[in-house]
């Protein structure tokens, strides 16, 4: 079955600065594909580490997907250090030269040495459109290198379906129970997970404030007959409780 | 000099249900510290999967922050993983089971098996208060092991910083240049962080609307007047771009 890593490129994620959304979203593109994030690494903008992070992970998942460090400033680096860990070389890609410069002309702008790194590729990669900015991410073998700008990622997600093996697609189910406490379910969701194999029950407690906090029971599974039935079997958990259920889709 | 990672254990943060917030809260709160968080890692509710990722991050970093998996339902495996990377017993900790029993006692609550599994603590291990709810986290040699929900995050870093060493503390300060483009900066920025090597210049184009959008440049550097200096060149390149620099203390 295909797994998925991603390895997020940058300072500003580790400082605190910027909150990473891009996990997320590619998590949701990639689960009706049956391809289950398996893990996600941040590094620093340094070579040594990146080529580390990526080379452990598309060893030991079928994709990779890398975000951040592609732009036209010395710190975005992540174009050479695919290269390092492929051992690859890396030069200007003809057609990425080509819409960049025919995208600077468009806009008539100058397309200066430092907008022209944006088409440095490591040789042998594919390009990924970039319908937001123009300047291409890439594939290079079972990684996928995209932006790190949230909203460049959503758009070069649409140029990556296509190259992927699909797994099994796993549904999920949510049930909430208002005012509920974790320790109030723990014993009968133990003898509920120990009793279905196949589905995997998550406990999330939210507390927004003292009126509004509860427990989110949340099942995942492929047998979507096993899954009903669990969903059927934790909202009777809840009711138990004297709480109404409420029932969602998905993983809300 | 000190330096932290950061270990997420949960399966709901790889489906893309929950969006991490903690690695900026304890980014944040490290920084006073002068204790750079240099590498994050997210991993599923699986035993090897946390005894790996922390028994890594733990031999090359000064300190590890685990966040989730310590509540009472079967899905918090968290505490047995720690005590399995140490190689060490997990039994009930005598001042976690009173205060657990202290507090449900408190509230009028029935004290059950699950909530008592919240004082298992590997041996050896200290306790970390939780102000918040009650349950604690705990501190196993380099690694602090807390909570996954915020506010309870939030809460035990509150008992932490006093067993910190404290390491050199490492000044920001951010200048924006709305409208402008990364290439526009490009080739001065590259001159201006050669000539500066200690301290890290980023670039982070922002895109919200077609009318707000722009580039944030942020220095870091311990040596404050350099610091100010390249504060100032920034904001000179900015003001060649016909643009007014926007600037702002720390990384904004």
């Amino acid at each position: 079955m295909p797994t998925a890593a991603i390895c997020l490129i940058g300072d500003e994620l580790l400082s605190g600065r910027t909150r990473d959304i891009n996990t997320q979203t590619i998590a949701r593109f990639l689960a009706p594909y049956g391809i289950p994030v398996q893990e996600v690494r941040i590094v620093p903008d340094e070579q040594d580490r990146i080529v580390d992070a990526v080379n452990t992970l598309r060893e030991t998942h079928t994709y990779v997907f890398t975000t951040g460090g592609i732009g036209p400033t010395h710190d975005d680096i992540t174009a050479d250090a695919i290269a390092a860990a492929f051992g690859v070389s890396i030069g200007e890609h003809p057609d990425a030269a080509k819409l960049l410069e025919e995208r600077y002309q468009a806009m008539n702008t100058e397309f200066t040495p430092a907008r022209r790194r944006m088409a440095r590729i490591p040789d042998g990669a594919s390009l990924i459109a970039n319908p937001v900015s123009g300047a291409p991410g890439f594939q290079t073998g079972n990684v996928f290198t995209l932006a790190g700008v949230p909203q460049i990622v959503e758009g070069m997600l649409g140029d990556i379906g296509h190259r992927l093996q699909t797994g099994q697609v796993v549904g999920s189910v949510t049930v909430r129970g208002a005012d509920l406490r974790e320790g109030d379910l723990a014993e009968a969701l133990a003898e509920l997970s120990d009793a279905h194999e196949g589905v995997s029950i998550g406990s999330y407690p939210w507390f927004r404030t003292v009126n509004d906090h509860g427990v989110a029971l949340i099942a995942r599974g492929a047998d979507m007959e096993q899954l009903k039935q669990v969903r059927d079997a934790l909202a009777a958990l809840v009711r138990a409780q004297g709480v109404t259920p409420e029932i969602l889709d998905g993983e809300a």
